[in-house]
């Protein structure tokens, strides 16, 4: 059957996160794979390069599945948007290799976690930032950020149990882009553990805050410990931008 | 009574616009009402610069109202963003003097109305744009907006009902802000008719596809004819960005 890659667009708040657990639960990929058995005739599964949360976004999550037709890329694009509930959009489909896999041959992913540093209602992008009030200075957060960049260690940055899974991920690189009252930090790497890049940000804002001093990120990395780390930013902030192959 | 001048944000999505008809629906004036007249113990007026249609949103409204109250301007401005809905915000009160009036005294408008010029949807810009597949070619747009640009009669330009009230508006000026597949229309004047804008912007794309030649719109004015100007743009696209006194 042949393999199609898709580029994926879309706006979490109202799913409970990427991966389907059950078959009532509302989740994009459900959602995608309940579409796609219907236009293909069969049970159809949609891999993604990974999970995304409840409450986070998507401006490039990319996907694939085996699907028996005979419609084109094009055709099959135009179908998923026309069915599609108005929050989730397929930017674009492609026939790939048989061997292309969206999770297991990512190479770098890149997330965008946006906070409004100010204590008034944002009505526009209260939907996709973190509004937060207390003053933050941005060259501690920085240089915090400089820590956490490269190769680490980062257990004391997940929610996930502690098992045998390699814990070792690369961060190539933080920026932060601050105009005005919007922080946008970008963060680029080989891969992120389960709520990594949120408690990231969170610690971030600790730092940020003046809670914690940007030296502390070491010693949290070293001792591996998830209590040691700041608090988890909420969902809504968070968009995965681009996964690379 | 001390008379208070309010910078308001909107998202007009689930409203039915700016003006309260009866006591029962959902408008964005009726809202305000309501919660000033709980914090004032006394019935309260709100006056806007002017009315918005149902899901037209706001950046910069302006409104005024007379409150018999001690609260200080920022006491008022923080009560009020702790009750409102999300979808509505309070940027700035400040107390002015009595004669102020957010309508009557009106000198200028700016509206910005948004296109997304593409066949695909776009998640994150569906709620405050005007997705639109046909191709716009944006020099003829540009100078269809230079005839509407300028002291005329916008009888052609408005769903009111004809009647004893001037239609003769000055814009001052209108711009087209390209952006890749995003265009924003802003246009500012001394004020506009009833649904002007959006039948100046549903006339514009008109000649963005080519339906109609430029050299169309002084005809167009001339007639005074609602029927010769284009259809009314999606009113989620429209936000009103600045009010000028």
């Amino acid at each position: 059957m042949p393999n199609f890659k898709m580029l994926l667009q879309y706006e979490g708040t109202r799913y409970q996160g990427w991966q389907k657990q059950t078959s009532t639960d509302n989740t994009i990929q459900g959602k995608l794979e309940t579409l796609l058995s219907r236009m293909c005739g069969h049970s159809i599964e949609v891999h993604g390069s990974g999970r995304t949360d409840a409450g986070v976004h998507a401006r490039g999550q990319v996907a694939n599945a085996h699907l028996d037709t005979g419609m084109t890329a094009e055709e099959i694009r135009n179908y998923m948007n026309r069915y599609l509930p108005e929050d989730i959009a397929v930017v674009s489909v492609e026939e790939v290799s048989q061997r292309f896999h969206s999770r297991l041959l990512v190479k770098s992913k890149t997330y965008c976690y946006q906070i409004i540093n100010s204590g008034l209602p944002h009505v526009f992008d209260r939907r996709y930032a973190w509004l937060f009030p207390e003053k933050l200075d941005v060259t501690a957060m920085e240089a915090a950020a400089g820590y956490l960049s490269g190769t680490h260690d980062f257990a004391a940055f997940t929610s996930a149990k502690k098992g045998k899974k390699s814990t070792i991920r690369n961060i190539e690189k933080i920026r932060i882009d601050k105009q005005g009252e919007r922080l946008c930090i970008y963060f680029s790497g080989d891969g992120f553990l389960f709520h990594m890049v949120r408690i990231m940000v969170g610690t971030l804002v600790e730092v940020g805050t003046g809670k914690r001093k940007p030296e502390e990120i070491p010693e949290i990395l070293h001792s591996r410990k998830r209590e040691l780390a700041g608090p988890l930013a909420p969902a809504q902030g968070l968009t995965l931008m681009e996964v690379g192959y």
